[in-house]
């Protein structure tokens, strides 16, 4: 028989099972832990910290023995709702299992906790010259549990993908009678245990198994990084600037691209060291020392020949960073929340920023730049726009505030149409963000699309399997 | 009600729905399509040569009704006996549906029907300088669609991983009472599609649905590959110079190794071009023009720090592959068949040549090598010994013969003694090759060790979503 709890009773016996200092319903502290980065808030019963895998074990064994929901948390720097909590479960909070257990350069893999920050991953491996390919833009506040639920990607996707090809190992707790943990995958490259179980739960958004520890695949950072940025007046001339590249068999470590009207807002909003009009281009090629002049000059040529009106370029990341190449691409999304707070009428109403996150094949980019532009015109809500364009990836970026409630209404629609429009263009409506709760209905219109939405029907009865009370982080990707 | 059929009925039914000449059951032919690579052979009642996916859909659906068993098959050139038939069911061969129908050089893909071959995909993409960066050793042969059931990995897996890294879009048909097709994944290289089930059917062996059609990512071909040949004495020199490599942050193309009793074998069953005594070393870098002379020094240096006896250096692949550095690294499984022919006792005996595919974190090596050498004295069944080192892939290659009925009966004890190795030494029991009939003991065992045979239960269910009858290629994988 399953009874219902009053929270109160959660939290003693929580309290029992992990020790007092472990969970915590202090009001201030459960609101902290059920909001996400940018849009959602929400409430809990408690938040419990573990320390052990075997502690998540048994907080999941308590949760399933009385039908408590559990919400899995990073950073919570997600944006499209994965991590919010509903008021009738509990938080499981990784900030306490944060270990990095162990570096092995020769046999090239990292283990790590969930809780452990990407960043502190990265400087521990760049001291040896090496690093964890996958580079979301939050890498300050991911932590390697969040990057696997959420299927991260990043500025370096271009070369390297995403989460789901770099991690080869997982340890699990799965929401069943026992708390069950699963060792998945393991420290070799290569790995065929049977039906991929591992890949299944990356990018699962925490609703299959709750991920306590990873086994991360490492590589040699680039021994020379030469980068190139062109603005040009026109997105076919910049469109054709990257066709040459491609065709020039140049496979780029970063390729970003940031449309006109989004560099003029950003070099208003937040100025950049580097001065241009029109649309920008930047390419991050690895290379070696010995050949980076060559690169360089090939790239520059290429923009020429495609009419750029401004080039910069960088033997060096470390002088592309010091000369400011990256600031319009970096700036351009706390360009638009500085945009969207200067338009707030008062000091009491509130804004909101919404990053989109849709891919089209690069060759459909103009298309795709153009429907967007004239969404923005139609629903009246502003944009910035740019993103990782070798893979076809563009983050418009939106914002409306509270009181303008027409906008607020029209803003799903908009949603909706941004995402049809990457669909349309033989695309898709999430890259790297995930689905969460503010992209279930763009799933479901995708797989439509295609003709395929029984597939939506196997991911559920995949997540009974996984989760036959439903009890793992509801509500979200189906 | 299900009802058994007939064989003849079958096929009967079946070129009324196809037309006759897409369905045989004539015996050679049948006999000939239920045969893999080396080991196994049976028999089935027809095979059908379906030319588009709703054709398959057609006989999927006709299968489902009348609990026909259904066994997928490219070129057949697995080796773990997860494309052998059943008497009980029909072969459906791609042979018919090999058709490249798009290569987009800047959007970064190949779209291609499952019977292409890789081969064919390869050519077209080295006309533009791109490539797939996938090459499993049975590249002349391997089908597109076997390589993505089968989840096939290669030499240059060093570098770029297996099939799971590099498909982006399956076309597949659902073994239900529709013979549902679903388009899942697709053109961009970033997709987040809930649950990736794209991921979860490469590797599945053909035992989650039929794979008609497969979106395939390219890179371009590497500007420059500087190879260097070393041989060493002792496996610990050899392993050093990895280490250094390794720690000297160069991400090796191609990274393979050979023993010293392999490469003995291998010279005098089938000569080669390289002379050396000891462990085979052959380490392919891609770097630019400019950098290879750079590169070349510093390679044989860490080589010849690590006491290498004789050492072979090429500026390019062609180079490399005209002065024939490659030959020990290809031919020992040649020889391995050329060695066990020269055994035969009789014409009309027949032997067995067994290719295994363990893997061990690279630093493990030394272990392992030591570990299957002493397994060989303890069965008398000779192996060679080779693999792919950068990832600790190791494929020792064991035969004897029909009349051995001693060696026969001990010959899964042998193998299973070998996964065990691998899994006690932080490995894994299948590195590429896959589970088929051969591995599912150990699977099972390199679960168990890790306390997660659950995961098995799991992957028993997520076959019951996707295949509720079992039909689809029954009794491989699980």
């Amino acid at each position: 028989m399953v009874y219902r709890l009053a929270g109160s009773n959660v939290v003693k016996d929580l309290r029992k099972i992990l020790g007092p200092d472990k969970v915590d319903d202090d009001e201030l502290v459960v609101k902290l832990y059920s909001k996400d980065a940018v849009y959602f808030e929400s409430n809990a019963l408690a938040v419990v910290f573990p320390t052990s895998t075997e502690e998540v074990s048994e907080v999941v064994r308590y949760a399933y023995k009385h039908d408590l929901k559990i919400y899995p948390q990073g950073s919570a720097s997600e944006i499209v709702g994965s991590s919010t909590p509903r008021e009738d479960g509990i938080v499981i909070s990784f900030d306490r299992m944060n270990r990095i257990k162990e570096v092995n350069i020769v046999d090239s893999y990292v283990v790590a906790e969930a809780g452990a920050r990407m960043l502190d991953v990265n400087n521990l491996l760049a001291a040896k010259g090496y690093m964890f390919p996958v580079d979301p833009a939050s890498i300050k506040a991911v932590t390697v549990g969040g990057a696997v639920n959420s299927g991260a990607g990043g500025m370096r996707g271009a070369k390297y993908g995403t989460m789901k090809d770099w991690v080869s190992g997982l340890t699990v707790v799965l929401p069943d009678e026992k708390g069950t943990i699963l060792k998945l995958g393991g420290k070799t490259a290569k790995n065929r245990e049977g039906y991929d179980l591992v890949r299944l739960i990356i990018g699962s958004e925490g609703t299959l198994a709750v991920v306590t520890e990873a086994t991360l695949r490492i590589v040699p950072q680039p021994e020379s990084l030469a980068t190139v940025v062109g603005f040009f007046l026109t997105l076919e001339d910049l469109l054709n600037a990257v066709i040459n590249i491609k065709e020039s068999r140049i496979n780029p470590f970063i390729m970003e691209f940031v449309d006109a009207d989004t560099v003029r807002m950003t070099m208003k909003a937040l100025g950049s060291k580097i001065k241009g009009e029109g649309h920008y281009l930047l390419v991050s090629v690895d290379t070696t020392p010995e050949a980076t002049n060559r690169v360089l000059s090939q790239l520059e040529e290429i923009m020429r020949k495609n009419s750029v009106t401004a080039v910069y370029t960088a033997r060096t990341m470390a002088e592309a960073e010091a000369e400011g190449f990256f600031d319009i691409r970096r700036n351009y999304y706390p360009a638009s929340i500085r945009l969207a707070a200067e338009g707030l009428k008062s000091p009491n109403s509130r804004m909101y920023v919404y990053v989109e996150d849709i891919s089209v094949p690069p060759t459909k980019t103009i298309e795709a730049v153009k429907r967007l532009r004239e969404l923005e015109k139609k629903y009246g809500i502003p944009m910035t726009l740019g993103g990782h364009i070798s893979d076809g990836n563009l983050h418009p970026i939106l914002w409306f505030y509270d009181h303008e409630r027409e906008k607020k209404e029209k803003f799903e629609d908009m949603i909706l149409e941004i995402m049809e429009v990457a669909i349309s263009l033989d695309g898709v409506m999430s890259s790297e963000h995930g689905i969460g709760m503010t992209k279930k209905e763009g799933l479901a219109k995708q797989l439509e699309a295609k003709g395929s939405l029984k597939a939506l029907d196997l991911m559920k009865q995949i997540k009974r399997v996984f989760d036959p009370k439903g009890i793992l982080n509801p509500g979200k990707v189906l």
